[in-house]
């Protein structure tokens, strides 16, 4: 440093005016750690309500945080009931039906169904913090079970063994679902993108519809792969047994119950059973039946039921908190992540042991519950006791529906699944999003549900590994009449600094891509040096970092800081750093290349960098020593 | 925007002296995505000498592009060859001990570690553009080699088959490291850090001086597990044996071939093998016998030798070539990465059809090379040279070496790996970094050399996804007397700005962080408000992202945006941005989310939205009207 004072004064005479850098001051290390921690895990500040409380206050306001019907419930008016009456009832119409008709698409017996939304929703309306979610089974996640459940036992040659297997698959989705919460690991989900979920449930229903050519077309023999060509080879393998194709395919534009009621009605009138079409048969009565006791914890069958819980757990969380936040974001109401997923987590674990399958917030129906005006998870509750009611009373009912109902119910809530205009949408904005959309769809229509759901999230890593791998590097020039300084490409009208090449990082300066950086960073110093050759201009003398978007730094960055300078030094080029950051000023600081630089090269702003340059260049011929110059004789 | 144009005239007014921010100029898709491509995978650009030249000229750069002998062969001199002589020789005496010991070490014939240095050094010389490097085998690799196939097939009962595999894995070795060059992916390397290195190799030898208990204390039955706990138990559980413990284990400080020939001399003075003393026994004299006929590609064992040579192949790789981008650096050249990929996999291609195993650049051998001063790939060749007359005249010399010599050198080599200095250094500079470390250590230590290598690579990645997942944002205040604008954290002079918040993201808005984003920010707009209201303030008016440090931004994040303009919408507050850069203003532009803000509300520095926004808070109150506010009846 002694040194450097001697070799330029006027540059540290330039400095009296320009503003120094800081070293943030020294945090011990574990309130840093804490700190960090706690922006991972805790980054909506749960435990700020609790602060200055009473200890029994503390306790009300935990158990409020737990339970928000506590919270809502002593608000809640007879207005608000009329709503909820009306939605619950709503929702219970369609709940019925389609939740027979999901459990079939699960392999599952029809009154699951039933029973899984009966349970759920009561301890949802307890412990959700969403007015509008209405819960229940979900076509996506009774697709996956059926496939993934179907590869270990056959649900037709061994159903009590299936049916005990997606009790248990359910149980771990829940205790997954619900660790997830209380381990505040939500952001998980995070890593199922928009464009992961678009792409993924597009392609689920395409193969959900074209399963349902089944019902549709009363095909038997039906493949039980879910990938579009086995599907499609079942179909015009089986063409020849159209004959017994059933009559009523057509009903499938109408509301699913007063459907399923016209359909029930008329195989009773026609017979239609004893002529080829498949019907519900019988639906036991009564309440869901314990299931706790029917839990497979013996190999080989325990691995399956974990792995589909995992699979089926994280996308059915997804959709949930996806549909929880749409609609809290309509009304205005915040919806707490974590909480949801304690929530969703304890209903499914409540649930498995009470005969129901793996529930969640379903769009379709949650739309309807908004759409009717719902106020509260009252409408849960509603629609719980209605479903109850069917149970007890009403399930000789569903005697003769017939199957094709229930697949022209899936088909026609599958079909708005698919929606093209957000593929379109994406394209227009962001091709790579398009390609994980892509990529998810065609995954899950041509190999299965979890290939596409692999691919997905694997090119969405990537995207984020790239970014890091392969930042944007650019050259800065100064905007006509100003000292701001901008990328040359964004903004044309930007002018050249004699002398001096200013580049700019766009990302964190990581072990992953110091190496790419340094070979771009001699690249554009070469690039530069051909032009000004080529234009007999001013040679180059200075090399500006704006350090602005680089975030942070590590080891392997620092080494690649310190070959750029040797790499600098031996072309007679000074480095001069602009506007580091505070963790990146910590560890230049720790590892003394600020002393290495000289901490008179590192600027606030790439305008005061550039001025002391030109301060230097018109006054004397900047330092060419190398500092390790030693007389090697190179080959 | 009319209706922008009619409410703020002011504002319109004033931005006729600010900067307006650029829309970058339209690519075409095609375009764009070539230069992505090239930027990902060509980011040397090798091409480029190409360029204008004639046919007869490109081909002879294409031949001399992988063949770096075509360029310094015409203008090797006298002098060099002088350097090279020396450094040859003396990295010959060097390679020969070692080359039998690490053979051993890889329960592999001691003659193999012979053969390897004299094939692969030629074909390295031809195609390799380091200058320092010394080819040959390297502990780490022979250790993981010995234990991976070791699960397979025991050496001692089917040496044979243990001996083709071998081989097979190095054949899938040097295939995986030329095809990585050629496909340019060579930045998968770049993800094994400096630290992953540091704790890797620290871990790798701490567990190879164990082993080398063995030898030193003649241990029979030793077990062929790494990891520590077992060796430790071997040890002590054999303690017993220690009457065989043999009489000459305190030669391990002097140099490796005088260690050889004096322990060689003295076990035949004394006839110690016949009392307990193991020696190498005969070594068949002859070059290398070729082996392509042995390679193993029926199943099981293909498996094993993918794996084998995938993850040796990964970390010789590494070796190699940062041991040769260090020595580049000192003598200031540079090192092509991809280039070098290619002719240590072809390296290893060839020599594993001619009964070598794999080979890499190892520091040790390297350093030794250019401290004897060599100046070209050539003092491998005379090294190859060396060994090749040892081959087919000395081999009968190494009979009476005993493997305790062997066990000392391997020792005395293995100490120089662990750098617990280098270790202390992480801790100092980078915490996360020493976590890297440490992870690859104790998981190389106590569990095993792949656990360790999965261990830090999973960390480090998860450093970079956190770095985008949760990343840092701070409120910025006013410099004194300036018009600039940092972080008030590491800028403790700075003055909040009266009624706006100012905050900047330091990273991508992604997927992965846009639930997070979307509640920080809400916490920051909280907090600021609770600040306000306590010390009663001029209440919140504006909300400015700083965008400089946001290098990109998809779907997902366009959404978060879109939602947090709703939040500040129904609070009453203005949402203003400042610079964002091209990629970002592209995607905002495309997705129309610049008129939904605001085209006049978008800066090109904080500073002048600053002073933007304060003209307007003197001179009219801002607009607070929600756009999308509905009737609601909210609880």
């Amino acid at each position: 440093m002694g040194n450097a004072d001697y070799v330029y004064p006027s540059t540290n005479e330039y400095r009296q005016c320009a503003h120094p850098v800081a070293v943030p001051p020294p945090q011990p290390f574990f309130k840093s750690f804490k700190n960090s921690l706690k922006e991972t895990f805790f980054p909506d500040d749960p435990l700020r309500q609790f602060k200055n409380k009473t200890h029994s206050r503390k306790f009300f306001l935990g158990l409020q945080y737990f339970l928000p019907i506590l919270e809502w419930g002593p608000r809640y008016t007879f207005q608000f009931l009329k709503s909820d009456l009306i939605s619950g009832i709503t929702i219970a119409s369609l709940a019925i039906p389609q939740g027979i008709s999901y459990a079939k698409l699960a392999n599952l017996p029809p009154i699951l169904g039933l029973y899984s939304s009966f349970i759920p929703p009561l301890i949802y309306a307890m412990m959700g913090s969403s007015r509008d979610l209405a819960v229940g089974t979900v076509a996506v996640a009774s697709l996956l079970i059926g496939s993934m459940l179907g590869d270990e036992v056959n649900a037709t040659e061994n159903p009590a063994l299936y049916l005990h297997l997606a009790f248990t698959a359910t149980f771990f989705a829940g205790l997954l679902q619900a660790s997830l919460g209380l381990l505040r690991l939500g952001f998980i989900v995070d890593f199922l993108s928009h464009a992961t979920i678009v792409g993924f449930m597009g392609g689920a229903a395409t193969v959900v519809i074209l399963q349902q050519l089944k019902g549709i077309l009363g095909l038997q023999h039906f493949t039980q792969s879910t990938d579009i060509i086995s599907v499609l080879r079942s179909v015009f393998s089986q063409i020849h047994e159209s004959k017994k194709r059933p009559k009523f395919f057509w009903i499938s534009a109408m509301a699913p119950l007063t459907t399923v009621i016209l359909g029930s009605l008329l195989v009773y009138l026609t017979h239609a059973e004893k002529h080829g079409v498949d019907v519900i048969g019988n639906l036991k009565k009564g309440l869901n039946p314990p299931s706790f006791g029917d839990f497979v914890f013996t190999s080989p069958y325990l691995t399956t039921a974990v792995k589909t819980g995992m699979i089926t757990g994280i996308i059915a969380l997804a959709e949930g908190i996806a549909v929880g936040r749409s609609f809290a974001m309509f009304k205005h109401y915040n919806i707490d992540g974590n909480k949801e997923m304690v929530a969703i987590g304890t209903m499914n674990i409540v649930g498995s042991c009470f005969s129901c399958y793996l529930t969640t917030g379903p769009f379709s129906r949650s739309a309807v519950n908004f759409n009717a005006g719902c106020k509260t998870a009252m409408s849960n509750v509603v629609m719980a006791i209605a479903v109850m009611f069917t149970l007890l009373f009403l399930t000789p009912l569903f005697h003769y529906t017939p199957l094709v109902v229930l697949s022209a119910i899936i088909i026609s809530a599958m079909l708005g699944l698919i929606d093209y205009e957000a593929a379109i949408h994406l394209w227009k904005v962001d091709k790579f999003d398009f390609v994980v959309c892509m990529g998810a769809y065609i995954g899950v229509v041509f190999a299965s549900v979890e290939v596409g759901l692999v691919i997905a999230v694997a090119i969405s890593v990537l995207r984020l590994l790239l970014f890091v791998a392969r930042p944007k590097t650019f050259v800065l020039g100064n905007l006509p009449n100003s000292t701001i300084y901008r990328s040359v490409e964004q903004y044309p009208t930007t002018n050249d600094v004699p002398g001096i090449l200013i580049l700019q990082i766009d990302a964190p300066i990581y072990f992953a891509n110091s190496s790419y950086l340094r070979e771009r960073i001699s690249r554009w110093i070469d690039e530069e040096e051909d032009k000004l050759k080529s234009t007999g201009e001013t040679s180059l003398q200075y090399v500006i970092f704006n350090m602005s978007a680089v975030g942070n730094i590590d080891t392997s960055g620092i080494s690649m800081l310190e070959e750029v300078k040797k790499i600098t030094d031996r072309r007679g080029l000074k480095l001069v750093l602009a506007n580091p950051g505070a963790e990146v000023m910590k560890k230049l600081n720790k590892s003394k290349f600020i002393e290495t630089i000289g901490k008179e090269w590192i600027y606030l702003t790439v305008g005061e960098a550039v001025e002391a340059c030109n301060y230097k260049l018109h006054t004397c011929k900047p330092d060419a020593t190398n500092e390790d110059s030693q007389p090697w004789n190179n080959v």
